[in-house]
């Protein structure tokens, strides 16, 4: 039987831990973490996830490279740390400057890929390009795979900017078109402590049987 | 500390769960499934989901006989029982039409709503009607609140076919047109027993290092 305190004690204490050891995980973990990941709902049982599992140090260092020219380019981030001159190494900016400096040293970066889909509601002569990955699919997984690395004392944070070259990546990583890069996630043991998040109380997020704020 | 095993137990634990007794909730757990579906990760942490939590008799009746419409539409499944004719009462189908049949008997509709927004990639010009709902913020709450009923020993079910009648959801519910309303989740203590799901393993799911298959 599920433990059911043990379920919400884990719930609320998964802060994205960006500040990661290089240390290796042991291979049993990774697997435990991905098998828990397709345990996750899908529509019809469709299972539009694919995983690549990026260990070798001269892919982590093309994706590390590509991510912080990303940021630098969408954020005005500077990914040289050398031309940054004084910054805040704390607080939600020195996250990012370390992940973008030590991603490549992360033991893990998983790539979660969805099949992509257009929703039905798109008629095909109003398409555009490519069909999106299947969001709605995929992020259970995605989820379930956070919450199993904190169960098992794994940090991990979704990045998503990997949307700002996920042409090359799928060229790099030969990708098929057939299937987007939903996130990547870098994984490895954290630095830092686990601890609760911040967010607001679902009782000021809930309407009762009809919603009625103003709220636009 | 969370209990490592008890999460493993519970997240390959959690099928859908669509025949449920019409047994009401104690109000305690409907906040803490909810405040569990909060704590999930959001780009920035911008928190984009918004519930309407139906219970009233006349709202519930309101969502089950549309929604019956909605598959005998979208799926050729017949909404009256007396047209049915002899069917399959076991298995999905079976589950389904139990589903349609007692969905206003469920003690709770839980309608999850994400805010619209278009991902950068879609340019202005490219736009067509409103945008979608940001699915990849709003499913990893979605996965929290199906695992925090798991681990209360609650039955419940992602549904999304309310999509056919999202307009006059809207308008019943007084929804506002800058959310879109990503799944409705029946919820009640479940008429059979959990058990576990049917998976491909992750291993069969995973390339290293680089994508190898020539699935396309």
């Amino acid at each position: 039987m599920p433990d059911e305190s043990g379920f919400f004690d884990l719930v609320g204490n998964v802060r994205a831990m960006r500040r990661l050891k290089p240390d290796s995980i042991p291979e049993a973990l990774i697997w435990k973490v991905l098998n828990a990941g397709v345990q996750a709902p899908s529509g019809q049982n469709t299972q539009p996830w694919k995983f690549v599992l990026v260990r070798d140090a001269a892919h982590k260092g093309w994706f590390a490279e590509h991510y912080a020219a990303a940021f630098e380019s969408r954020f005005g981030l500077i990914a040289d740390p050398e031309q940054r001159g004084p910054y805040k190494t704390t607080g939600q900016l020195g996250a990012l400057y370390h992940q973008i400096d030590h991603l490549h040293e992360a033991p893990v970066i998983l790539l979660v890929c969805g099949k992509r889909d257009w929703p039905f509601k798109v008629a095909p002569e109003d398409r555009i390009g490519l069909a999106p990955p299947n969001y709605g699919a995929v992020y259970p997984c995605v989820q379930n795979i956070l919450l199993a690395c904190r169960a098992l004392g794994l940090g991990a944070a979704l990045t998503t900017m990997h949307q700002v070259f996920e042409e090359e990546l799928h060229a790099h990583f030969q990708i098929p078109e057939s299937y987007g890069v939903v996130v990547a996630i870098p994984i490895g043991y954290p630095q830092g402590n686990f601890g609760p998040v911040t967010r607001i109380p679902a009782e000021r997020q809930t309407y009762l049987d009809v919603w009625t704020s103003d709220e636009e």
